[in-house]
Protein backbone atom coordinates (compact mmCIF):
# COMPACT_ATOMS: atom_id res chain seq x y z
CA UNK A 1 0.00 0.00 0.00
CA UNK A 2 3.21 2.54 -0.30
CA UNK A 3 1.92 4.15 -3.22
CA UNK A 4 -1.10 5.63 -1.29
CA UNK A 5 1.54 7.81 0.27
CA UNK A 6 2.18 9.99 -2.10
CA UNK A 7 -1.62 10.62 -2.61
CA UNK A 8 -2.51 11.07 1.14
CA UNK A 9 0.57 13.74 0.99
CA UNK A 10 -1.04 15.28 -1.54
CA UNK A 11 -4.56 15.87 0.04
CA UNK A 12 -3.31 17.06 3.05
CA UNK A 13 -1.01 19.23 1.51
CA UNK A 14 -3.98 20.78 -0.49
CA UNK A 15 -6.44 20.94 2.56
CA UNK A 16 -3.32 23.37 4.41
CA UNK A 17 -2.87 26.23 1.32
CA UNK A 18 -7.32 26.07 1.81
CA UNK A 19 -7.07 26.26 5.42
CA UNK A 20 -4.32 29.45 4.79
CA UNK A 21 -7.04 31.00 2.53
CA UNK A 22 -9.80 30.28 5.22
CA UNK A 23 -7.56 32.04 7.92
CA UNK A 24 -7.25 35.11 5.29
CA UNK A 25 -10.47 35.11 5.07
CA UNK A 26 -11.25 35.38 8.71
CA UNK A 27 -8.28 37.29 9.66
CA UNK A 28 -9.37 39.93 6.68
CA UNK A 29 -12.87 40.11 8.51
CA UNK A 30 -11.43 40.26 12.34
CA UNK A 31 -13.15 36.88 13.03
CA UNK A 32 -11.70 34.73 15.77
CA UNK A 33 -12.71 31.29 15.09
CA UNK A 34 -12.18 28.32 17.04
CA UNK A 35 -12.90 24.25 16.32
CA UNK A 36 -14.32 22.02 18.64
CA UNK A 37 -13.49 18.08 18.75
CA UNK A 38 -15.15 15.49 21.35
CA UNK A 39 -15.93 11.85 21.34
CA UNK A 40 -19.82 11.63 20.13
CA UNK A 41 -21.37 12.80 22.97
CA UNK A 42 -19.21 14.73 25.00
CA UNK A 43 -21.54 17.64 24.86
CA UNK A 44 -20.36 19.78 21.61
CA UNK A 45 -23.62 20.92 21.38
CA UNK A 46 -24.38 21.72 24.95
CA UNK A 47 -21.20 23.61 25.24
CA UNK A 48 -21.88 26.07 22.20
CA UNK A 49 -25.18 26.54 22.98
CA UNK A 50 -24.06 27.40 27.05
CA UNK A 51 -21.50 29.80 25.25
CA UNK A 52 -23.53 31.55 23.05
CA UNK A 53 -26.15 32.08 25.65
CA UNK A 54 -23.56 33.06 27.96
CA UNK A 55 -21.77 35.45 25.57
CA UNK A 56 -23.96 36.69 21.87
CA UNK A 57 -24.84 39.85 23.45
CA UNK A 58 -21.34 40.93 23.84
CA UNK A 59 -20.07 39.48 20.23
CA UNK A 60 -21.45 38.84 16.99
CA UNK A 61 -21.09 34.52 16.99
CA UNK A 62 -21.67 32.37 14.26
CA UNK A 63 -21.93 28.97 13.77
CA UNK A 64 -20.53 26.23 11.37
CA UNK A 65 -21.66 22.51 12.22
CA UNK A 66 -19.88 19.26 10.61
CA UNK A 67 -22.20 16.32 11.30
CA UNK A 68 -22.29 12.56 9.31
CA UNK A 69 -26.03 13.26 8.39
CA UNK A 70 -29.02 15.50 10.01
CA UNK A 71 -28.94 18.32 11.06
CA UNK A 72 -30.26 17.92 14.62
CA UNK A 73 -27.23 19.91 16.28
CA UNK A 74 -27.17 22.35 13.84
CA UNK A 75 -31.45 23.55 14.16
CA UNK A 76 -30.46 23.56 18.05
CA UNK A 77 -27.98 26.14 17.54
CA UNK A 78 -29.70 27.97 15.28
CA UNK A 79 -32.68 28.34 17.36
CA UNK A 80 -30.41 31.11 19.36
CA UNK A 81 -30.87 33.22 16.31
CA UNK A 82 -27.55 32.93 15.46
CA UNK A 83 -26.18 32.36 11.77
CA UNK A 84 -25.90 28.58 11.43
CA UNK A 85 -24.18 26.50 8.40
CA UNK A 86 -24.83 22.85 8.22
CA UNK A 87 -22.30 20.91 6.48
CA UNK A 88 -23.10 17.29 6.03
CA UNK A 89 -19.73 15.27 5.48
CA UNK A 90 -21.56 12.47 3.36
CA UNK A 91 -19.73 9.56 5.67
CA UNK A 92 -16.56 11.65 6.09
CA UNK A 93 -15.01 11.45 9.57
CA UNK A 94 -13.71 14.31 10.04
CA UNK A 95 -14.40 18.41 8.63
CA UNK A 96 -11.79 19.11 6.16
CA UNK A 97 -10.47 23.11 5.20
CA UNK A 98 -12.46 22.70 1.45
CA UNK A 99 -15.40 22.18 3.57
CA UNK A 100 -15.47 25.12 5.61
CA UNK A 101 -13.68 27.13 2.35
CA UNK A 102 -17.38 26.45 0.95
CA UNK A 103 -19.12 27.22 3.56
CA UNK A 104 -17.94 30.46 4.22
CA UNK A 105 -19.70 32.92 1.59
CA UNK A 106 -23.20 31.36 3.56
CA UNK A 107 -21.81 34.10 6.68
CA UNK A 108 -21.01 37.17 6.96
CA UNK A 109 -17.65 37.33 7.86
CA UNK A 110 -17.32 40.99 8.19
CA UNK A 111 -20.32 40.84 11.13
CA UNK A 112 -19.20 37.87 12.84
CA UNK A 113 -16.43 38.49 15.91
CA UNK A 114 -16.53 35.03 16.89
CA UNK A 115 -16.78 31.95 14.72
CA UNK A 116 -17.44 28.21 16.08
CA UNK A 117 -16.77 25.31 14.24
CA UNK A 118 -18.30 22.13 15.33
CA UNK A 119 -16.02 19.06 14.31
CA UNK A 120 -17.40 15.30 13.75
CA UNK A 121 -17.82 13.49 16.78
CA UNK A 122 -14.25 11.75 16.62
CA UNK A 123 -11.20 11.59 18.84
CA UNK A 124 -9.11 10.60 16.05
CA UNK A 125 -9.26 11.52 12.65
CA UNK A 126 -10.25 15.69 13.16
CA UNK A 127 -6.74 16.64 14.02
CA UNK A 128 -5.02 15.90 11.26
CA UNK A 129 -6.94 18.62 9.06
CA UNK A 130 -6.41 21.96 9.57
CA UNK A 131 -9.39 23.95 8.93
CA UNK A 132 -7.36 27.67 9.71
CA UNK A 133 -8.83 28.62 12.67
CA UNK A 134 -6.62 30.17 15.25
CA UNK A 135 -8.02 27.43 18.25
CA UNK A 136 -8.68 24.00 19.25
CA UNK A 137 -10.92 23.31 21.81
CA UNK A 138 -11.17 19.44 22.91
CA UNK A 139 -14.62 18.73 25.23
CA UNK A 140 -13.77 15.44 27.24
CA UNK A 141 -16.48 14.22 29.57
CA UNK A 142 -16.47 12.30 32.77
CA UNK A 143 -18.99 9.32 31.42
CA UNK A 144 -15.62 8.77 29.02
CA UNK A 145 -13.43 7.51 31.85
CA UNK A 146 -10.12 9.27 33.01
CA UNK A 147 -7.63 7.06 30.67
CA UNK A 148 -8.44 8.64 27.35
CA UNK A 149 -5.34 11.27 27.13
CA UNK A 150 -3.15 8.27 27.21
CA UNK A 151 -5.07 5.91 24.59
CA UNK A 152 -6.03 9.27 22.31
CA UNK A 153 -2.09 10.69 22.79
CA UNK A 154 -2.87 12.77 18.90
CA UNK A 155 -6.29 14.21 20.03
CA UNK A 156 -4.75 15.66 23.51
CA UNK A 157 -1.81 17.18 22.16
CA UNK A 158 -3.36 18.76 19.27
CA UNK A 159 -5.65 20.90 20.92
CA UNK A 160 -5.16 24.56 23.00
CA UNK A 161 -7.68 23.72 25.48
CA UNK A 162 -9.24 21.04 27.11
CA UNK A 163 -13.39 21.38 28.63
CA UNK A 164 -13.68 18.37 30.53
CA UNK A 165 -17.81 18.56 30.74
CA UNK A 166 -20.33 16.58 32.67
CA UNK A 167 -18.67 17.31 35.82
CA UNK A 168 -21.96 16.87 37.53
CA UNK A 169 -22.23 13.07 37.47
CA UNK A 170 -18.20 13.19 38.62
CA UNK A 171 -19.75 10.74 41.63
CA UNK A 172 -21.67 8.45 39.48
CA UNK A 173 -18.00 6.73 37.90
CA UNK A 174 -14.76 5.93 38.93
CA UNK A 175 -12.90 9.09 37.28
CA UNK A 176 -9.75 9.77 38.94
CA UNK A 177 -9.01 13.87 38.57
CA UNK A 178 -5.15 13.31 39.26
CA UNK A 179 -4.57 10.43 37.07
CA UNK A 180 -6.44 12.78 34.35
CA UNK A 181 -4.72 15.72 34.92
CA UNK A 182 -1.43 13.98 35.00
CA UNK A 183 -1.91 11.92 30.93
CA UNK A 184 -2.94 15.09 29.65
CA UNK A 185 0.50 17.17 31.61
CA UNK A 186 2.39 14.82 30.06
CA UNK A 187 1.20 15.52 26.40
CA UNK A 188 0.47 19.21 26.53
CA UNK A 189 2.16 20.59 29.37
CA UNK A 190 0.45 23.70 31.11
CA UNK A 191 -2.65 23.44 29.03
CA UNK A 192 -6.01 25.43 29.88
CA UNK A 193 -8.45 23.46 31.22
CA UNK A 194 -12.19 24.31 32.27
CA UNK A 195 -14.05 21.40 34.30
CA UNK A 196 -17.68 22.24 34.08
CA UNK A 197 -21.51 21.47 33.42
CA UNK A 198 -23.34 22.12 30.62
CA UNK A 199 -26.27 21.02 32.49
CA UNK A 200 -26.11 22.62 36.13
CA UNK A 201 -24.19 25.69 34.80
CA UNK A 202 -21.38 25.27 37.03
CA UNK A 203 -18.16 26.07 35.40
CA UNK A 204 -18.98 27.65 32.10
CA UNK A 205 -18.71 31.13 33.48
CA UNK A 206 -14.83 30.44 33.70
CA UNK A 207 -14.92 29.09 30.23
CA UNK A 208 -16.50 31.97 28.73
CA UNK A 209 -13.75 34.48 31.08
CA UNK A 210 -11.36 32.36 28.81
CA UNK A 211 -13.34 32.82 25.76
CA UNK A 212 -13.61 36.63 26.42
CA UNK A 213 -10.00 36.55 26.99
CA UNK A 214 -8.92 35.51 23.83
CA UNK A 215 -10.96 37.12 21.25
CA UNK A 216 -9.46 40.26 22.88
CA UNK A 217 -5.93 38.76 22.55
CA UNK A 218 -6.95 37.80 18.65
CA UNK A 219 -8.49 41.88 18.05
CA UNK A 220 -5.44 43.66 19.49
CA UNK A 221 -3.09 41.94 17.56
CA UNK A 222 -5.32 41.15 14.44
CA UNK A 223 -4.34 38.04 13.62
CA UNK A 224 -0.96 37.90 14.05
CA UNK A 225 1.38 35.11 15.63
CA UNK A 226 -1.38 32.43 15.58
CA UNK A 227 0.17 28.55 14.60
CA UNK A 228 -2.41 27.11 11.81
CA UNK A 229 -4.90 24.88 12.77
CA UNK B 1 -9.38 15.23 -5.42
CA UNK B 2 -10.84 12.38 -7.93
CA UNK B 3 -7.49 10.86 -8.27
CA UNK B 4 -7.68 9.42 -4.98
CA UNK B 5 -10.60 7.39 -5.63
CA UNK B 6 -9.20 4.36 -7.56
CA UNK B 7 -6.44 4.27 -4.49
CA UNK B 8 -9.29 3.85 -1.84
CA UNK B 9 -11.07 1.30 -3.99
CA UNK B 10 -7.62 -0.75 -3.90
CA UNK B 11 -7.14 0.04 -0.21
CA UNK B 12 -10.75 -1.39 0.42
CA UNK B 13 -10.31 -4.41 -1.62
CA UNK B 14 -7.30 -5.63 -0.90
CA UNK B 15 -8.48 -5.27 2.75
CA UNK B 16 -11.47 -7.61 1.18
CA UNK B 17 -9.23 -10.21 0.07
CA UNK B 18 -7.49 -10.23 3.59
CA UNK B 19 -10.80 -10.55 5.39
CA UNK B 20 -11.94 -13.36 3.81
CA UNK B 21 -8.50 -14.96 4.20
CA UNK B 22 -8.63 -14.11 8.17
CA UNK B 23 -12.48 -15.96 7.82
CA UNK B 24 -10.63 -18.87 6.40
CA UNK B 25 -8.50 -19.19 9.32
CA UNK B 26 -11.42 -18.61 11.47
CA UNK B 27 -13.75 -21.72 9.68
CA UNK B 28 -10.81 -23.98 10.08
CA UNK B 29 -10.01 -23.26 13.34
CA UNK B 30 -13.63 -23.29 14.50
CA UNK B 31 -13.38 -19.87 16.21
CA UNK B 32 -16.65 -17.85 16.01
CA UNK B 33 -15.37 -14.27 15.75
CA UNK B 34 -16.80 -11.06 16.53
CA UNK B 35 -15.50 -7.54 16.45
CA UNK B 36 -16.74 -4.60 19.23
CA UNK B 37 -16.81 -1.09 17.95
CA UNK B 38 -18.09 1.62 20.41
CA UNK B 39 -17.38 5.22 21.03
CA UNK B 40 -14.02 6.10 23.17
CA UNK B 41 -15.06 5.19 26.79
CA UNK B 42 -18.47 3.40 26.01
CA UNK B 43 -17.11 0.10 27.78
CA UNK B 44 -16.04 -2.44 25.23
CA UNK B 45 -13.40 -3.40 27.62
CA UNK B 46 -15.83 -3.29 30.94
CA UNK B 47 -17.93 -5.63 28.46
CA UNK B 48 -15.31 -7.86 27.64
CA UNK B 49 -14.09 -8.07 31.02
CA UNK B 50 -17.34 -9.16 31.98
CA UNK B 51 -18.41 -11.65 28.92
CA UNK B 52 -14.87 -13.57 29.60
CA UNK B 53 -15.88 -13.90 33.61
CA UNK B 54 -19.02 -15.04 32.66
CA UNK B 55 -18.19 -17.48 30.40
CA UNK B 56 -14.79 -18.57 30.22
CA UNK B 57 -15.34 -21.93 32.34
CA UNK B 58 -17.55 -22.78 29.17
CA UNK B 59 -15.71 -21.05 26.27
CA UNK B 60 -11.71 -20.86 25.44
CA UNK B 61 -11.57 -17.56 24.40
CA UNK B 62 -8.74 -15.46 23.33
CA UNK B 63 -8.52 -11.52 22.63
CA UNK B 64 -7.42 -9.46 19.79
CA UNK B 65 -7.50 -5.63 21.06
CA UNK B 66 -6.81 -2.34 18.35
CA UNK B 67 -5.64 0.55 20.43
CA UNK B 68 -3.92 3.70 18.51
CA UNK B 69 -1.47 3.74 21.63
CA UNK B 70 -0.68 2.45 24.87
CA UNK B 71 -2.08 -1.59 26.11
CA UNK B 72 -3.78 -0.28 29.25
CA UNK B 73 -6.98 -2.40 27.30
CA UNK B 74 -4.92 -5.73 26.52
CA UNK B 75 -3.17 -5.77 29.67
CA UNK B 76 -6.53 -5.72 32.07
CA UNK B 77 -7.63 -8.22 30.05
CA UNK B 78 -4.47 -10.53 30.09
CA UNK B 79 -4.89 -10.31 34.05
CA UNK B 80 -8.30 -12.46 33.20
CA UNK B 81 -5.97 -15.37 32.03
CA UNK B 82 -6.82 -15.25 28.30
CA UNK B 83 -4.66 -15.14 25.43
CA UNK B 84 -4.26 -11.69 24.23
CA UNK B 85 -2.84 -9.59 21.72
CA UNK B 86 -2.45 -6.40 21.06
CA UNK B 87 -2.20 -4.03 17.97
CA UNK B 88 -1.09 -0.69 18.32
CA UNK B 89 -2.42 0.86 14.84
CA UNK B 90 0.00 4.01 14.80
CA UNK B 91 -2.47 6.67 15.20
CA UNK B 92 -4.98 4.90 12.44
CA UNK B 93 -8.63 5.42 13.15
CA UNK B 94 -9.82 1.88 12.80
CA UNK B 95 -8.45 -2.07 12.81
CA UNK B 96 -8.01 -3.42 9.06
CA UNK B 97 -8.04 -6.74 7.86
CA UNK B 98 -4.27 -6.92 7.37
CA UNK B 99 -3.86 -6.15 11.16
CA UNK B 100 -5.54 -8.92 12.25
CA UNK B 101 -3.83 -11.58 9.82
CA UNK B 102 -1.11 -10.46 11.66
CA UNK B 103 -1.92 -10.76 14.96
CA UNK B 104 -3.31 -14.06 14.26
CA UNK B 105 -0.19 -16.57 14.44
CA UNK B 106 0.48 -15.32 17.52
CA UNK B 107 -2.74 -16.92 19.00
CA UNK B 108 -3.80 -20.93 19.04
CA UNK B 109 -7.42 -20.99 17.03
CA UNK B 110 -7.59 -24.46 17.00
CA UNK B 111 -7.71 -23.95 20.62
CA UNK B 112 -9.88 -21.25 20.74
CA UNK B 113 -13.74 -21.20 20.76
CA UNK B 114 -14.56 -17.56 20.77
CA UNK B 115 -12.32 -14.30 19.41
CA UNK B 116 -13.09 -11.05 20.74
CA UNK B 117 -11.76 -8.15 18.97
CA UNK B 118 -12.02 -5.24 20.47
CA UNK B 119 -11.81 -2.23 17.86
CA UNK B 120 -10.37 1.59 17.93
CA UNK B 121 -13.04 3.66 19.99
CA UNK B 122 -14.74 5.15 16.64
CA UNK B 123 -18.01 5.45 15.48
CA UNK B 124 -17.45 6.27 11.99
CA UNK B 125 -14.33 4.52 9.96
CA UNK B 126 -14.44 0.79 11.73
CA UNK B 127 -17.64 -0.17 9.70
CA UNK B 128 -15.81 0.51 6.06
CA UNK B 129 -12.97 -2.31 6.90
CA UNK B 130 -14.08 -5.35 6.91
CA UNK B 131 -11.75 -8.00 9.28
CA UNK B 132 -13.27 -11.42 8.37
CA UNK B 133 -15.09 -11.94 11.74
CA UNK B 134 -18.74 -13.01 11.92
CA UNK B 135 -20.41 -11.04 14.33
CA UNK B 136 -20.09 -7.06 14.49
CA UNK B 137 -21.16 -5.43 17.77
CA UNK B 138 -21.94 -2.18 19.02
CA UNK B 139 -21.92 -0.98 22.59
CA UNK B 140 -23.91 1.96 23.15
CA UNK B 141 -24.01 4.26 26.33
CA UNK B 142 -26.70 6.14 28.27
CA UNK B 143 -24.14 9.16 28.08
CA UNK B 144 -23.37 9.46 24.63
CA UNK B 145 -27.17 10.35 24.42
CA UNK B 146 -30.36 8.87 22.73
CA UNK B 147 -29.28 10.93 19.48
CA UNK B 148 -26.40 8.86 18.31
CA UNK B 149 -28.37 6.35 15.83
CA UNK B 150 -29.68 9.14 13.95
CA UNK B 151 -25.94 10.81 13.83
CA UNK B 152 -23.76 7.81 12.65
CA UNK B 153 -25.77 5.78 10.85
CA UNK B 154 -23.42 3.50 9.08
CA UNK B 155 -22.23 2.37 12.25
CA UNK B 156 -26.12 1.96 13.33
CA UNK B 157 -26.70 0.02 10.27
CA UNK B 158 -23.39 -2.42 10.01
CA UNK B 159 -24.00 -3.96 13.46
CA UNK B 160 -25.42 -7.48 13.56
CA UNK B 161 -26.41 -6.69 17.97
CA UNK B 162 -26.40 -3.35 19.83
CA UNK B 163 -25.78 -3.28 23.42
CA UNK B 164 -26.30 -0.23 25.81
CA UNK B 165 -24.20 0.10 28.10
CA UNK B 166 -24.62 2.28 31.59
CA UNK B 167 -27.85 1.49 32.89
CA UNK B 168 -27.00 2.55 36.03
CA UNK B 169 -26.72 5.91 35.07
CA UNK B 170 -30.29 6.41 32.99
CA UNK B 171 -31.68 8.99 35.71
CA UNK B 172 -28.77 11.00 35.67
CA UNK B 173 -29.12 11.54 31.70
CA UNK B 174 -32.06 13.11 29.65
CA UNK B 175 -31.96 9.69 27.53
CA UNK B 176 -35.92 8.83 25.63
CA UNK B 177 -35.46 5.30 25.08
CA UNK B 178 -38.40 5.33 22.90
CA UNK B 179 -36.27 7.67 20.48
CA UNK B 180 -32.65 5.82 20.52
CA UNK B 181 -35.02 2.63 20.00
CA UNK B 182 -37.02 3.90 17.07
CA UNK B 183 -33.42 5.63 15.47
CA UNK B 184 -32.15 1.90 15.66
CA UNK B 185 -35.56 0.30 14.70
CA UNK B 186 -35.59 2.54 11.18
CA UNK B 187 -31.61 1.59 10.16
CA UNK B 188 -31.22 -1.89 11.35
CA UNK B 189 -35.25 -3.47 11.81
CA UNK B 190 -35.24 -6.32 14.23
CA UNK B 191 -32.20 -5.98 15.62
CA UNK B 192 -30.95 -7.77 18.76
CA UNK B 193 -30.86 -4.98 21.50
CA UNK B 194 -29.27 -5.70 24.98
CA UNK B 195 -29.51 -2.77 27.83
CA UNK B 196 -26.99 -3.53 30.79
CA UNK B 197 -24.26 -2.17 33.18
CA UNK B 198 -21.19 -3.80 33.27
CA UNK B 199 -20.96 -1.65 36.56
CA UNK B 200 -23.90 -3.48 38.15
CA UNK B 201 -23.72 -6.75 36.10
CA UNK B 202 -27.89 -5.97 35.83
CA UNK B 203 -28.36 -7.41 31.96
CA UNK B 204 -24.97 -8.79 31.41
CA UNK B 205 -26.51 -12.53 32.00
CA UNK B 206 -29.08 -11.56 28.77
CA UNK B 207 -26.28 -10.72 26.12
CA UNK B 208 -23.81 -13.39 27.07
CA UNK B 209 -27.02 -16.20 26.40
CA UNK B 210 -27.14 -14.09 23.26
CA UNK B 211 -23.08 -14.67 22.71
CA UNK B 212 -23.92 -18.62 23.80
CA UNK B 213 -26.78 -18.99 21.30
CA UNK B 214 -24.62 -17.53 18.26
CA UNK B 215 -21.73 -20.11 19.21
CA UNK B 216 -23.54 -23.25 19.33
CA UNK B 217 -25.67 -22.09 15.51
CA UNK B 218 -21.94 -21.13 14.70
CA UNK B 219 -20.77 -24.69 15.79
CA UNK B 220 -23.26 -26.03 14.46
CA UNK B 221 -23.32 -25.01 10.40
CA UNK B 222 -19.44 -24.73 10.34
CA UNK B 223 -19.47 -21.48 9.60
CA UNK B 224 -21.42 -21.54 6.46
CA UNK B 225 -23.84 -18.39 5.42
CA UNK B 226 -22.28 -15.51 7.03
CA UNK B 227 -21.79 -12.49 5.16
CA UNK B 228 -18.38 -11.27 5.60
CA UNK B 229 -18.08 -8.40 8.33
Amino acid sequence: MAKTVPVVEDILSTNQKIAFKNRSQFDEGGVFAINLMASPGAGKTSLITETIKGMSGEYRIAYIDGDIATSIDADKVAKLKVPAVQINTGGQCHLDAMMIQKALPQLELGETDLLIVENVGNLVCPTSFHLGIHRNVLIASIPEGDDKPYKYPGMYQGVDVIVLNKMDVLDSFDFRMDYFRQGVEILNPGLSFFPLSCKTGEGVREWNDWLRTEILKYQKDGGEGYELR
